[in-house]
């Protein structure tokens, strides 16, 4: 069914802190027009990633700022329904940076055709999608783990946390995850097959680490940063392999935060930390996704998403998951399929 | 000449924050004999290095305290004066963990025997030894550097420092150095051919950095840890490689110190952070030191040492270094050759 309308949600001011509902702007406009050599697609999953916070910022990263006014960036798949090229054709799903909105125009420079036996529609932008591609690299390639080494994954039951415990766990290591909640710990030992799980609201995290991972941690997957990676770097093996995939414990911060400067441990353990972005393995993703599709296939991997409906409610989604009350990978449900 | 006794430094007590004279006791005792299997040996060069530091400290680390009491570790340069064992002749030239004193017996186990024709013995202890291993290794194989690369090294002028500059000079790198004096800055800029020094006590360091590297630092050997780091990680370019061998403003401080987090950088600049110990490399030393000795002799590379008479000035020299008082490899002269 599609619409009259296109209703996308804009970038109205820039956070100081967490984001705020009036830092958004839910705009209503006639649904765009392809030009010669475009498509136009109707949204019907949106992805909601912790990144997109520092693309509220007007500050250089390693991808530009959302300007005020613009369409918030994001992730999404949809379907093809007019199409001015030869290169797509009307019906044919796919995904690429649509933005937070119902309807988008591409000229398909960006989009990536999706297939649909692969699984559920939802999966091209979470576990078959970037935040599978960002667990399988991020862990396997950055981190080379070997069966039998002790990991660390925090933000255990988040979009990419689930997939890097779990493919940790078929390589036969021993898998510890941090989460927020107990719901969440019981979600990863219990159906996900952690071999164990630390609450870090409620837990002392630098002891349960220790007690955890008595003897030390040789793969840390860091999704958080701060209190929770102060207390990995306490309790290192030698050689340990540390990936700095995100720092969401930071993003949301009025002003810097200070640390224990700890990279001497670094040194002593001859160890190593390493930021990778997703993109540095795009020539492999195809790799990446054919695996887990296999896996999940096989019953090996199971995934959990957090699914809000309406692109109207994606702003206080995506605040509630800056402040981790997503339980699992979050979407929006845009449209119907 | 042989003297009739052995003069030795021992720890006396545990320095809190920097240490002190007091905290070290010279004892005069009789020769030590060896047993049978054991080697006598007179030192001629004792090495005094900022790792020490850490071997004061009641506290694990990847090698053992000294206990207090016990002579000063440290590597030292000397003759084979008296052999009980068919391994080693009177009069040969060995290396080794002899600590802070005049004479050593050794099993020989850990002893290395020192070719006199690459150099003079002190350099077996600087350049061709331990630091000169350090920068080879720690540079060329954990920051893979490669020509046209820029490189930051810190504490440039010191045992390691140096070498890594000219290392990175010869291979075609654009160099900067940081030392904390003008003496300093123009020894590695007009002797080493540095590109650029800067003086991290009269600079604003951030600044300084940014100027002297306007294309971000592809490269960062870390002696220092703290503020010039700290300036350095804001200052990445993309896919940069640390190797944190040192972080000599942390090891005196009674309390640890806070720093500003900034591991992000690490993700946005796809970047990696590597400490190492020179041991992780020692099944090749001896192709680092070949290769250094013959740059020396090529006239490629020059090396500055601050030498100091006598064991029973071992302490004060060493606390001196710990304030960056010491200008090039720090040794103790023990004895004529």
């Amino acid at each position: 069914m599609v619409s009259e309308s296109n209703r996308k949600i804009t970038l109205k001011s820039r956070p100081d802190g967490y984001p705020k509902p009036s830092d958004f702007e839910l705009i209503e406009e006639p649904i765009p027009q392809p030009r010669e050599g475009e498509v136009l697609i109707q949204s019907h999953w949106l992805s909601l990633d912790p990144y997109m916070r520092g693309r509220m910022r007007d500050a250089a990263s390693y991808a530009p700022s959302v300007q005020l006014g613009d369409v918030m960036v994001g992730g999404a798949v949809g379907r093809i329904i007019e199409s001015r090229t030869p290169a797509f054709s009307v019906g044919e799903i796919v995904e690429g940076r649509l933005g937070w909105q119902e309807y988008a125009v591409s000229d398909g420079r960006d989009l990536r055709r999706v297939d649909p036996a692969l699984g559920p529609l939802s999966t091209s932008l979470g576990i078959l999608g970037m935040p599978g591609m960002t667990a399988y690299f991020g862990f396997l390639d950055v981190c080379e783990p070997k069966p039998g080494e002790t990991v660390l994954v925090s933000a255990a039951s988040g979009a990419v946390g689930q997939v890097v415990g779990q493919i940790a766990k078929i390589m036969g290591c021993y898998v510890v995850g941090t989460a927020g909640s107990q719901e969440k710990i019981d979600f990863i030992v219990d159906e996900l097959g952690f071999d164990a799980g630390i609450n870090y609201k409620t837990e002392n995290i630098a002891e349960a680490i220790a007690a955890a991972c008595p003897l030390g941690i040789d793969v840390y997957f860091d999704n958080v940063g701060g209190p929770v990676t102060d207390a990995v770097m306490e309790n290192l093996a030698d050689f340990a392999r540390i990936s700095v995939c995100g720092q969401i414990s930071q993003y949301n911060l009025a002003e810097p935060e200070m640390g224990p400067r700890n990279t001497r441990n670094l040194t002593t353990h001859q160890a190593r930390m390493e930021g990778f972005l997703v993109f540095q393995f795009a020539n492999r993703h195809e790799e990446g996704r054919q695996r887990i599709a296999r896996w999940i296939k096989e019953g090996k991997m199971k995934y959990r998403e957090d699914v809000v409906e309406g692109i109207e409610n994606a702003p206080a989604a995506f605040i509630g998951m800056m402040r981790g009350e997503n339980f699992g990978k979050l979407l929006i449900k845009v449209s119907e399929e």
